[in-house]
């Protein structure tokens, strides 16, 4: 198994791109709900995320609580039980509005037991009514994306005159989507659900 | 369909002016309603907004918990479901007053379901009571109105002299209305509620 | 009608009396109820209040929790409902114990239902068994209720020497009531409830 | 009426000394407590206290919640209504732990309804267990009680020795009590209740 | 009545020992318990403590709620009851994690009734199993021990080996119990539950 | 007994390894459940933890939370009982994301009452879905553990290329896990339940 079909077995993590001190990186962002039974509740965010990357989370969750059972995700699972989101490595700072296509991949992926699937990576701002928008760094990200061994990399569509920037040899090994609204991204990123992950983590 | 159709297509979506490093510029400000069933609470703010600006929007909604009501706006839906607003971009810095009357526009848009029109664009501090008062800007403001395509534009008739700076050409190209109270701004912004949005967001 | 025949048209707002770098002036406090059904509790104060104006508010409602029941006021309606306290301009820094009688009056004119008189500008610090203490700026904030149109100006009882100071021109324009207690600046400030106002905002 | 007849008129204001930049100086502290159908509850304080001073009155209210009822104070109104501890005045920050008499003095006059002597002044730390313990300007606290027509002074019993500082002509006229537990300054500071403060403020 | 005898008087108090600037210092450490009938509750710290020893309380409340029941202590009373944890003199800060024996041993006076004996003093930092673990300071912590009159000094079994700094004639008129869990420590220094004592305060 | 048999003779306690100032440490960490009748509730975190070891505490808990029952761990116990971990020494500021692992641990066998074997030490970053990530300081890490009379160690698979550093009469003296899911650890480090603590502390 690669490293990011390792990490994305399990519904609840998609795969990400940020822009690093040196060039890009693939980030894995981890969603999960605790059990009913355990007691836990609200919001807990980890992973040294600075504030900017803090809304992108709370904006995730407030759409999929307004729109997600418009898009048939079971959101009644959001009131009783605690969402933590997580993005490895722990001791490493992070921010940005970029993940928020990750982080609302990876809630709908948590709520609708579907796992995302292993060779799409994707980066975009998200508005509170699923609109994707501009990021910067698409350069390093696509050549992270491709380093990393991901084949599918979900651009906004306001970035696509950026992908002029990017060495042809890279293009030529990616598929990449540039879309507007999120609900394009979770078409493209989940995996259909299946029998192995009929109960959401 | 241009940006601004783009963005207003849904209830809960206004567009507001505001003064940047760079002039001036158009913003949208986003609200939306969590679904009962999702447990969400509260007031959630988001767009790296400053101090004022998390106070105007205190001041929304504080007068549509107090006046909505006479306004004939359901107010019930505030009790038992959490709002966000978010003004993207997700990463720049925003404050002031000035989007007060927008955020109650966003707010009344997405309680009704009666989206708000995409050809004007407002700008104005809201009191308590719902007065608009006086803001700063209103050149770069409607130069930036002019510039995104927005055919009509509300400021608060305390800034109605500020019009003689506004080049002729410009003014020409727009329709100025000057208010005094919150509810002209909500007559002259929304669209009649119609069948495609019959359930607010 | 004037501007503070506006401001204060509805029940909740009162005229203080500020000193400002540039000498005195105006300001309308302005006071709300959260409707009870739409679940709005807890007191919000905004327009950029300092620690002390904070505390100001606080003292103005415990007052009320205390004794408004022997002023007749009817406090049942703090209970359920959220109260917000207002001091426009909303980016304007405003600090110091001196808007305590107007908080009050703001808050017992919202309770009551009955509107305060727009020809009353009122300062003065109130401490919580509703004594009202001496303040600063007598001069400077009765030259700026001349200014305003205010004819009757409530000062504390232990400022009346600071009256001295105050050109005879702009005393013999004004009527100036020293207090000492809270209760006789509601009773010189308020105006009967009326049947326009049947209802508190 | 004296400043102090007029400010210990009613019930849940205690008479305190204070060392200030300027001597000693006498301050009331006010106790009130949220009538039941008000909604109010927790601990509110102001007046700009430090975090010494802040720290006394949770002293003097945890005294109470647990040894109160032995005291015979009807220590139950704490449950359901919120007390509020005011230092005027307002503006001007205070701190350091020798008010503890004086609130917890304030507090059972409130909550007993019986008032507190206008002639007497007090200053003393409190402990958790009611102790009185020493404190600081035992001298310049005698001098301003003197000045402010207090004619009974009660300080803590191992500041005893500090009054040989205190000149004799004004020790000649004042009554300085020195005491070890709190429950003294209680049964020397507050009047019998009468029929004119039936109920607690 | 020695000093110590004085403050252990009641249940709830502990005699510590602490370093301070001018060589060590005993203190004496302070619970109660709100009655039920007065609404207090949660854990109130006061004293100007430091992070480090407000942590020592919660590390010695924690170890009652979750060991107190095999010591056969009355835990239950810290479900619906207030606990403050107070340590004079109010205005001097304190820290260090030293004091986790005496808060342990003033709790548990505090719900079995037992008087602390006022002969005893000790110190030691307690983990959450009750271990207790090295402290510094002990010849200083001795030295005023003899000081107070106080006999018996419970130290950590891990500082065993910081006596022999100790002059041998502060040692000749104390006894010194080195002891490794904080079970010891209660066996040594509380009294019998007697009949002067029946409820807790 | 040794320093870890004592340490870790009841449930919820194990033994980590940390990168100080001075080279590798052992270093224990504790945690504990509130009986259910005393009230306590909530995470309580203590031993001067900063911001990123807090953080692993929380990913440890909601790991729990979200794939406890799949381990068959007891976790209804975290709703109603408040859950702490402590890390002594309490006045040693500790950090970083390795104690990941020795966290899960400790909460797991407090919960399912298993002890945590003496002679195994631990180190690892954990993420929500359970992978062990790579830390620093293996080789420090690893002196230390034998330096305490550990035999075992577990490391994250993905430092496994670090044992290289470590010297070979280290090695000799410790078996060595490399693991990829904190389950491992679980299996490696937990003796299986007995009688004598049947009932989780
Ligand atoms: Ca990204
Ligand atoms: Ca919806
Ligand atoms: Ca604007
Ligand atoms: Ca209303
Ligand atoms: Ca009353
Ligand atoms: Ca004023
Ligand atoms: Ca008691
Ligand atoms: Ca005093
Ligand atoms: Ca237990
Ligand atoms: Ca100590
Ligand atoms: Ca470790
Ligand atoms: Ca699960």
């Amino acid at each position: 198994l690669s490293k990011a079909e390792q990490r994305t077995a399990v519904p609840g993590v998609a795969t990400g791109l940020a822009v690093t001190g040196a060039g890009g990186d693939v980030l894995y962002i981890e969603a999960s709900l605790a059990d009913a039974e355990t007691g836990g509740t609200g919001l807990t965010l980890t992973g040294q995320l600075g504030d900017v990357m803090k809304e992108s989370a709370r904006i995730a969750l407030s759409y999929l609580r307004s729109r997600g059972a418009e898009l048939e995700v079971p959101v009644g699972d959001l009131k009783d039980r605690g969402v933590h989101i997580h993005v490895p490595a722990g001791a490493v700072p992070k921010d940005g509005p970029s993940a928020g296509v990750t982080m609302t991949t990876a809630l709908v992926s948590l709520l609708t037991g579907r796992p995302v699937r292993s060779d799409v990576a994707m980066t975009g701002e998200v508005s509170l009514t699923g609109r994707v928008l501009p990021i910067g760094g698409v350069k390093q990200k696509l050549l992270a994306a491709e380093r990393a061994g991901v084949t599918t990399v979900l651009i906004p569509k306001r970035n696509e005159a950026d992908l002029d920037d990017v060495p042809e040899e890279i293009l030529s090994r990616l598929t990449v989507h540039a879309v507007a609204d999120v609900r394009e991204v979770l078409h493209l990123a989940l995996e259909p659900a299946d029998s192995r992950h009929a109960v959401a983590a």
